[in-house]
């Protein structure tokens, strides 16, 4: 209800007032069958509460992250309430205050809730009546950078990530609030916010893309707290006319909308998720998009019982957590597919909710508390406090990362992502090999790529994305230029490379029609375990098809990483194949020439984008070369035949801002190859302690890598150790059949066996 | 005894050994008097092996330390005794396995002495008398590189620290071995390799320096086990004649000896040590050398208690152990002065027993117990044992790092190394200032120069040496050319360059004979910390005076530092100076070019090492440069005047063996300037987090820096920050006395103050 002292409007509103309350008893009425429960209702809910504050003092993961809530939130009641004009862009001071001002508004909310202090409400309260006061004055956000804009941050996407949080603060404050002051809140803020996110942003709202999610969530909290089921049903559906133009492309030059799409929550659930768990545009929008795909059906299970959202496709927002925490490192970061900002882990909020939220909702496996032990927290909710009574209770297992294959499209047909790990004595080995779609706009163009880990360390990198997230120096935060000339281009990836031209020429709406294709992901013996896809459509005309195993062999130290690519092509061309490690070159077996001055690469493509900084002409039938990182030695040992080239590179050329790393890499090219085959074996072995200053097991234990074997249907490559063991790996390069035959002579001796590969020790 | 069983050598060997036996018990008789205690002697007695074994199992440090001792031996004694034919540099089979060998019979024999256990004293000596066998056979080593090559390694330094950790071995297992086989063991093994790396090595043995020291240790080691006098007498005071011509020089390029030099283990502790315990060639040499002082010296406390050696020089040895812990940064690790590999630290074995040696012979204090306890280790002996059960009785107290200036020299009148350390709230910034002496081979041309940390980490960076110690594919684990090309230049340091030049040409015969010399060290107001310091020989004809303060001040979050370079020469020259950070380039506030293609940054003085990545011709009154690394933002304003040049280089140009790393810096360049003032102030400000993506406090707080008052007496600068507050900073460049008045106009305002430098306030 409103009460403006201005005398001449105080009948009209208060006529107005009245028309309202009464449609508002309508909608009432008629949307309790829907609405059951009271508030708070989404997050927590009433019984939720109760059990909570009979649960204080007595769990500690959950009383820590209160205290830690109570410290934040009192520290900013103490500031004050700043509701600043929208000015800056992100990293900026406006677009970080009202940043904070959500989350912080959450979390008093929910201190209220649980700690029943009336402070926290009036904090809320009076924070969100600030809010209704400006927003009716805002126009769109005065920086112009996204297709989307806002009106309290530069984007639309930020505005909904406010009303995702503030909507669960006014769902535990609303019943502290008045109605008249709900009225105006209602009225001024919360309505035309959700309007303005949806139907004034269909280019925003409408489409399959992390951005919507945020949106149709948001849209969807506000409708569960203010009982709008026009709002609820606008979320879960999307707008059913939005009049956008086919083929309209956003900021990042993703596509807004393919012909036919379904769109609104649900949709976001379908299609990008496959039935793996596997979001398509990669883990670190995955972990994005993760936190309001839970809350929101954390709150939708509170209210609309009926939707059974966490059954809907095969119960695949609980996958989604396990794919998410399959996709880490051992410290837990995300690999940094697509684009992903280094760092990201399952430490961030996000991933903390859906940890929690899928630990109650999904059976309390015991695997995901050891995650939330690690975490060190919890969400101050239902969820959080089930999570803190199973480790209070020290249900905890660990989580176990074993190899897995991340099947990608919504049918889980569109190629995969397949991590492959080898944990021996405490050393871990990871191989993520991409075969899979192309990502939406966050998409790179990289088929068949790789990157490689030691523990937590990277031993050949994925770049990921160029851009300093929220950082206002570098681009106001957001993308950089570099990102689209740079990181998303194939050179910036461990692939191949035809004629200094990107996959699908870098045209997203090609590489948006393509998908790699899995040939063979067969880990069952834990000693050779073996990703192969295959990729027709980078380059017309050329079949490529790149086979990666992680090998545990007798009389080395560590597992080898064996690397086989197959090229096959309509017309002679150049190959490129980069490696990007880490640390400081040790030796090579080949003479190489440095640079004496350092020219760029190429001129287009990302190549423009490195330096040339040395290259050799091989003349030997193996190229060795070895590097030191961190106190470990790495020696790729890679098969070349006379002419090939090898090129060592390093990123920043061209680079006019400082955006980029300098990282170096080294780069087989094979020059005028119709048919061209890479072979690579890259060991990992020893140490170096610069306490010690032992240098242990510092060289290769190979002698040799051979290509033994070629033809349609099979390929061979045998491996020699110094102290001449010789590993001999077979693949059926056309038939993948476990139970197919195979006889194959080799130098005059030959091989049986059965399935697609065989590994062999010749001593 | 010698039986050997050719026949027609029976009789002469028989009566070789009884002449061989006469003259040893006349020696016997007259050592004794000496030589008092049994074996063992050195490091262990007789005394303190009953002690450890009544404490066996009670002092968990102590018994942790003699398992890892025992799993590293057992594991040896069933790999088997190797010595092979020497043949290869370090980082090489033979090279290694000598290596092994000596640190596992030092430990195998004490060993033996705690335990009790036979084996271990078999194994000792079947591997001595194995050595015995090899030792007459060999020719010098065949790798040639070493002014002084050794016979078991490539340099006589390596053969001494086998003899030293030997020595050790032979004391204890002396007893056990019986006398024929003794003798066998000195006459064909210690005895001619004592002599060898004495008599046989004078340019190695006969100087002062951290070889010479091992090379002194070596014999005195063995001259105690064996109570041979004349050995320690050599070890204690050199070769009287030794031949050798002045100004002979070493593979380093450092010189041999001094006219009128004094030698031997007493004239290496008075002569590199200044009197608060600073060791001329820096820390990672300190350490290094630090085991032979300590060792020996605890030896002859044990056997010449008469040598009263902890009290030499008023207790430098003990001293030195504390002048090198606090050359260390939060983590432990040495700060990398002149030639010193990063990463080394307190950790090192070195150090474990330093540390532990400090403590039972230096008076117990509890502070060296909480290093004891993080190195988590303690030395095999007595002083182990006394720091096992200290810790065990939780005696140990913080080690506080504070603020200190180490003097240089002898008598501590050559100039000295300033750290100074600001730790607030759990965050330390550490300023390392050197304004020592040449620091003898190791030693680079830096006057003046400065490297800066923050906790753990680098912000400006000291390149440290050019090397991969022990590591053999670079270049056999030695220095490498680009240490003598690069890491020992100049411009390689955070100082001012003339003309392009080094400091003394980087001639070493000049460098040595002169040191900076300290204008003011002041750190008693805890927020103005100061180091000032003068250079007047590295470029003749010209003074530099550098002043640099570490302040704590209003309005900022962290500690700034304030750093001044005055120069006043007799002619027009060009001066650089050069701050190496880590990270990324966030911003700046003047148009930079950066650079098409890469050239290297000079010809000479390690220009030639670096590539021009960009630069700019400064107009504004400020340059202003924000990076970030590692989660924190820094910020470099400085003072510029028009046509002032700016250049981003970055380590890497004429490198062709990748020795050297690829680490960014930025120059200020000064041209055609008979005076010339840098004044630069460095904000270490803010947090980012790839997790949470919140950046805070990203950008400089300052909006000005200003040089408001230079004449020939006085300096003054003014730091001006956005919201308006001004920090005045004046220092008297003449008077240092700390009594003296001054008075001073600067813009119509007078200040009065009393000392040499003055600081205020004006809101």
């Amino acid at each position: 209800m409103i009460f403006h002292n201005q005398n001449k409007n105080v009948d009209l509103t208060r006529l107005r007032c009245l028309i309202q309350l009464f449609f508002s008893c309508i909608a009432f009425l008629f949307y309790t069958q829907f609405f059951a429960q009271n508030h708070p209702s989404l997050v927590l809910t009433k019984e939720g509460v109760r059990e909570i504050r009979s649960q204080l003092g007595k769990l500690p993961l959950f009383d820590a992250s209160v205290a830690d809530a109570k410290k934040e939130v009192d520290a900013e009641i103490t500031v004050g309430i700043e509701v600043p004009v929208p000015k800056d862009y992100s990293g900026g001071y406006t677009h970080e205050r009202h940043k904070k001002n959500f989350l912080i508004m959450q979390k008093a909310g929910v201190l209220y809730q649980i700690l029943g202090e009336e402070k926290y409400a009036v904090y809320v309260r009076d924070m969100l009546m600030a809010y209704a006061k400006l927003y009716p004055t805002l126009p769109l956000h005065p920086q112009t950078r996204s297709y989307a804009r806002g009106k309290l941050f530069w984007q639309a996407l930020n505005d909904s990530n406010w009303l995702v949080y503030v909507s669960q603060a006014y769902d535990c404050v609303y019943d502290f609030i008045t109605p008249s002051d709900r009225a105006i809140l209602e009225r001024d803020l919360f309505k035309p916010f959700a309007d303005f996110i949806s139907i004034g942003s269909p280019q925003f709202f409408n489409r399959v893309h992390n951005h919507s999610t945020w949106g149709n969530v948001a849209v969807g909290m506000i409708g569960l707290v203010m009982q709008d089921n026009e709002l609820v049903d606008r979320a879960l559906n999307g707008l059913e006319n939005d009049g956008l133009p086919e083929g309209m492309k956003d900021s990042d030059g993703g596509l807004i909308r393919k012909p036919g799409q379904k769109t609104g929550f649900l949709a976001n659930v379908d299609e990008p998720f496959s039935p793996d768990g596997y979001y398509t545009e990669g883990p670190y929008y995955q972990r994005y998009a993760m936190y309001p795909f839970m809350v929101f059906a954390e709150s939708l299970q509170n209210v609309r019982p009926d939707l059974k959202i966490f059954d809907h496709k095969n119960g695949i927002l609980i996958k989604a957590v396990y794919a998410l925490l399959n996709l880490t490192n051992s410290d837990g970061e995300f690999f940094p597919l697509n684009d992903g900002q280094k760092g990201m882990s399952y430490y961030s909020r996000e991933l903390v909710s859906a940890v929690d939220i899928a630990y109650l909702y999904g059976g309390k496996d015991p695997s995901l508390l050891s995650i939330a032990e690690k975490q060190g927290r919890v969400e101050l909710d239902n969820s959080g406090m089930a999570v803190a009574l199973g480790v209070k209770n020290n249900l905890q297992k660990p989580f176990e990362k074993k190899s897995i294959d991340l099947s990608d499209g919504p049918e889980g047909k569109d190629g995969g992502v397949a991590i492959i790990r080898n944990k021996t004595d405490g050393n871990e080995l990871t191989l993520v090999m991409k075969y899979a779609s192309q990502g939406l706009s966050h998409g790179h163009y990289d088929k068949l790529s790789f990157s490689y880990y030691q523990n937590n360390k990277e031993i050949l990198q994925d770049y990921g994305l160029a851009r300093f997230v929220n950082i206002e120096q570098k681009g106001g935060g957001n993308y950089l230029k570099e990102n689209t000339t740079w990181a998303k281009q194939t050179i910036a990836h461990n692939t191949i490379i035809q004629n200094e031209t990107s996959h699908f020429g870098a045209d997203f709406e090609t590489g948006n029609q393509f998908s790699s294709k899995k040939y063979l992901y067969d880990v069952t013996n834990p000693k050779v375990q073996i990703i192969s896809a295959t990729e027709n459509n980078a380059y017309p005309g050329t079949s490529i098809h790149r086979t990666m195993a992680l090998i545990q062999d007798e009389g080395f130290e560590k597992p080898y990483l064996l690397d086989i690519i197959q090229l096959n092509s309509k017309t002679a061309n150049q190959y490129d194949l980069p490696f990007y490690y880490f640390g400081q070159i040790m030796s090579a077996n080949f003479a190489y020439e440095k640079s004496k001055t350092l020219e760029p690469f190429g001129k287009s493509f990302g190549y423009q984008h490195l330096w040339k900084e040395g290259s050799a002409v091989l003349n030997t039938a193996n190229a060795k070369v070895s590097w030191m990182n961190e106190g470990s030695f790495y020696t790729l040992t890679s098969v070349t035949k006379p002419n090939d080239e090898l090129y060592f590179v390093r990123t920043g050329a061209n680079d006019p801002n400082f955006n980029l790393r300098r990282d170096p890499g080294i780069v087989f090219r094979k020059k005028n190859a119709q048919k061209a085959t890479f072979v690579s074996v890259l060991e990992t072995h020893g140490s170096y302690s610069t306490v010690s200053e032992f240098a242990k097991n510092a060289y290769s234990t190979i002698e040799s890598v051979e290509l033994v074997y070629e033809d349609a249907n099979y390929i061979s490559v045998a491996i020699k150790t110094k102290p001449g063991v010789t590993s001999l790996f077979i693949l059926a390069t056309k038939n993948n059949k476990a139970t197919q035959k195979h006889r194959l002579e080799i130098n005059k001796k030959t091989y049986n066996w059965v399935g697609p590969y065989y590994k062999t020790t010749i001593k």
